[in-house]
C-alpha cells in the first residue's frame, strides 16, 4: 500500500546528518571565519553545487576525477537505448573541490571582478570515497584565493590570513610549512634524475615524515634510480639539516645553476614578510621535504600542522597554469584551503566553548493557559528576545522535572512557569 | 591536444554563479536570519545535498518529484547491460526540498533531540525547472520546523519568529495570511461538493486573487460541479466579504456540525497570540481563500504576502501526517519557510545598505617595496586588521588612478601608499 509504505531513515552511504551541538560549533566556525579573511579583504562568492563533466574531467583534479557523483541526463538528452558508455548517461557531476570551479568562475566572470581578486568560498565538496571513520562523501572545504597578483604578496596574506584565522579560533604552537615546485624540480634536476620521472621522485620524497631519510634512499633505490642520483639528492636534504641557519640560502648556493636565485629570495621574502606580524601562535619554516599532491602547482606550495598531529589542517600554493586552461590567458593565482572538517574535530575533541552565547531561557506554559493570559506569556517572551536572550516558550509536559532536566542539558539556565491559575 | 582542450566558462544550465556583492548581501541576511531564529530556540542541523531515490519518490514531494536531478549508481551497482530504464540508473538524487530530509532526520534522531524539537535548515536544493528568467535550478530555502508541538504555541512561534526575522531586515507594512486545511474542508463539505473532488476545488479557489469570485464560480460550473454547490460555496465568501468583524465566528456558526468549534477557536487563539506582541511592521488576517499547494498539509496553513506583490515570500503550516510515513508513529510538525531568494531579490530591488560594515582601507604598495619596508607595512596592515578595520594590501599598478577608481566603487573610502623611497 503506497500510503504506508516505510521510508529510510538513514543518510544515503558515506554521508552524514549534522545534530545542533556540531552545527553551533560549525557555524560558529564560519562566522569567524568570514569575519578574519573579510578583514584581509576577501570577499565571498558561490558557484554551482554541480559541473559541467567536461570540466570536472579536465585533469586538474588528479585522482579525485575517479570519484564524481555523476547526474543523469534528462529528458531527450537521455537515450538508454543508444547509451554504450557511462559517458552517455550524465552530463553533470557533483564538484569534488572548489578551485576548479572558481577557475570556470574567474573566467566566466573576469571583467567584473577586481584585480587582483581576493576569494573566499566555503561550500560542500563530493567524493565517492571508500566510506571510513571520519571520512565522508560530503564535507565542507574552505578555500581562499587570490587571482592576479603575481607578486609574493599573495602568498603573505594568504597565510597571514590563515594563521590569523587559527588563532582567533583558539589554535596555537602551530607550524607553517612551506616550499616551492621550482626548487624541488631544482633539487631533482641537480640530482640527475630524469625529468619525466620527478613525480615518482617527489611520492617517495613526500614519505620522509614517516619512513625517514633512510627509507627514502631505499625507496628511490628500489624504484630504478641510479645510486649515485640518489646519494647526491639526500646529501642535499642531510646537508640542510646539518643546521644550516638559512637553508634557502645555502641551498640556492649548492644548486648554482639548477636554481635562480630569485626564486630562493622570493620564498626567504614571504618568511620573513609572514614572520613581521610577530605572532606567537605559529612558526613559519622552510620544508625541502614538503610536495602536496596536486599537480597544478607551479611555485610555492604550503600547509599548516598542529603540533603533535602528523596530518596538516590547511594547504595551498600558487597555480599559475590553471586559469588559462579556460580563457587561453593564464593568470597567475595562489590559494590556501582550510580542512574544515579537520578544524571542527579538533575543536570537538579539545572541549571548547563557544564564546558570547546569549541567556538561555525556557517559558514553560501549562496546558490550557490560553486567550488573554497566553498573549501576556509571548509578549514577555519577545521583549526578552529583543533584550538579547535567548527564550524558548514550550508546553509543560506531564513531567516536568524530567522537561527541566532535558533543557538544562540543552543549556537551558532559567525557567520561568505559567499556569492556568496565576496565583499557583 | 588534452593540455589546451578548452573549457567551458558557463555554469551548468539553469544554474549561476553568486558574485561578491550579492553575497554579501545573502551572508548578511544569513546572520540575521540565524540570529533571530536562535533567540527563538531554533537551532540549525543539516542533511546532505543528496537523498535515496525511493524516499524523494515518495509522493510527499508533489510536482516537484518530477523535477529531481538523478545521481549514477557507482561500479558494481551499475549495469548498463541489464539497465531497462531510469530508476535502474539512479540510487540517489538531490534533495528538491528541506522538508522530506527534516522528516527523514527527525525518524533517525528522535532520541538524541529534545521535545519539541525547533530545526533551522539553510540549504540549497535543486529542481529541474524549465530555466527562466529569476528562476534557478539550484536555490537556497531556509526553512523552520517545530516538531512534538501539538498545540498552536507552535504556530505562533513559527509566525512570530518568521515576522521578527523579516523586521530585522527592514521589511515593513506586510501580512500574514492563515487559514486551516479543515476549514477549508468544512465548507467545501457544507457546499456539497464530493470529497474526491475537494482537491479541484481548492485549486480553482486558489485564484481568488487573480479571477476573483465570479471566475471562480463560473469554473466551478465549467468543471462539472453543480450549480447548487457552487452558489452555496460562493455565498460563504460573499458573507465573510460583508465585514462581518470575525470571520471565523461567522463561519463557525455558519458551518454548524461541519466544523467543530475548537478548529475556529484554536485559529482564533493563534491570530490573537500572534496581535499580543504589538509589532506594527505587519498585520496578520484570516484569508479562507487560501490554499496552499502541499498536499501533506493537514491544519493551519499560512504565508506572508509583501505590499504591492501578488506572490508570498515565504509560506508554511501543520503537516502532522509525514513523520509516521518514516517511523510508523505519527509526530506533530509544523513549519515556515521563507523565500530566500525571493528575500535577496527584494532587498537589492529596494537598494537595501548593509549596516555595520567595518571601514575599508586599501595599502598600496609599489613594486620593488621588498624587505624591511614591505615587513613593515605588513605588521600595519594586521595592527589596522585587529583594531576592526578591512586592509587590502595590493601591488600599486601602473595606472594607480584607475586602480583606484576600481577600489572605490568596491567601497575602499581611504588609500595608503608605500614607495620604495619612503620620502617620497
Amino acid at each position: 500500500m503506497r500510503g504506508t509504505m516505510a521510508l529510510n531513515k538513514k543518510p544515503v552511504t558515506g554521508m552524514r546528518d549534522i545534530l545542533p551541538a556540531e552545527m553551533q560549533l560549525r557555524d560558529y566556525c564560519i562566522g569567524v571565519i568570514k569575519d578574519t579573511y573579510g578583514k584581509f579583504g576577501f570577499t565571498s562568492i558561490e558557484t554551482p553545487c554541480v559541473e559541467s563533466i567536461g570540466n570536472l574531467s579536465s585533469k586538474q583534479g588528479g585522482e579525485n576525477e575517479k570519484l564524481i557523483f555523476k547526474i543523469l541526463k534528462r529528458g531527450e538528452k537521455l537515450n538508454l537505448e543508444t547509451a554504450q558508455e557511462e559517458a552517455d548517461l550524465a552530463d553533470g557531476g557533483l564538484r569534488y573541490d572548489l578551485t576548479v570551479p572558481l577557475a570556470r568562475f574567474y573566467a566566466n566572470h573576469a571583467n567584473d571582478l577586481p584585480s587582483p581578486f581576493k576569494a573566499l568560498q566555503i561550500g560542500n565538496v563530493w567524493r565517492a570515497d571508500r566510506p571510513q571513520k571520519g571520512r565522508y562523501r560530503q564535507f565542507m572545504q574552505c578555500d581562499i584565493d587570490i587571482l592576479g597578483e603575481p607578486s609574493n604578496l599573495a602568498e603573505i596574506e594568504l597565510i597571514l590570513a590563515t594563521t590569523t584565522t587559527l588563532g582567533r579560533l583558539g589554535f596555537r604552537g602551530f607550524q607553517v610549512r612551506i616550499n616551492e615546485r621550482r626548487i624541488l624540480k631544482a633539487m631533482a634536476a641537480y640530482s640527475g634524475f630524469p625529468e619525466d620521472f620527478y613525480d615518482t621522485v617527489f611520492i617517495i620524497l613526500d614519505k620522509m615524515d614517516k619512513i625517514g631519510a633512510e627509507g627514502v634512499a631505499r625507496e628511490l633505490e628500489e624504484s630504478g634510480f641510479s645510486k649515485e642520483s640518489v646519494e647526491k639528492y639526500m646529501a642535499l636534504f642531510s646537508g640542510l639539516e646539518q643546521g644550516t641557519a638559512d637553508g634557502i640560502a645555502w641551498l640556492t648556493e649548492r644548486l648554482g645553476d639548477f636554481l635562480e636565485p630569485e626564486i630562493g629570495q622570493n620564498l626567504r621574502e614571504i618568511i620573513d614578510g609572514v614572520k613581521a606580524t610577530g605572532s606567537s601562535d605559529f612558526e613559519i619554516v622552510f620544508d625541502p621535504t614538503l610536495v602536496r599532491g596536486m599537480s597544478y602547482y607551479t611555485g610555492t606550495i604550503f600547509e599548516i600542522v598542529m603540533p603533535g598531529l602528523g596530518v596538516s589542517c590547511a594547504g595551498g600554493g600558487r597555480y599559475d597554469k590553471m586559469i588559462g586552461r579556460f580563457t587561453g590567458n593564464d593568470v597567475p593565482a595562489c590559494g590556501f584551503s582550510i580542512g574544515f572538517e579537520r578544524i571542527i574535530l579538533l575543536l570537538q575533541e579539545s572541549g571548547f566553548t563557544i564564546p558570547g552565547q546569549p541567556k538561555k531561557i525556557a517559558y514553560l506554559v501549562e496546558k490550557g493557559v490560553a486567550g488573554q493570559r497566553l498573549c501576556e506569556v509571548i509578549a514577555g517572551a519577545q521583549r526578552a528576545r529583543q533584550d538579547g536572550s535567548q527564550v524558548l516558550v514550550a508546553r509543560m509536559n506531564k513531567n516536568k522535572k524530567f522537561q527541566k532536566e532535558q533543557l538544562t542539558k540543552e543549556g537551558y539556565e532559567e525557567f520561568v512557569e505559567f499556569y492556568r491559575d496565576p496565583l499557583k
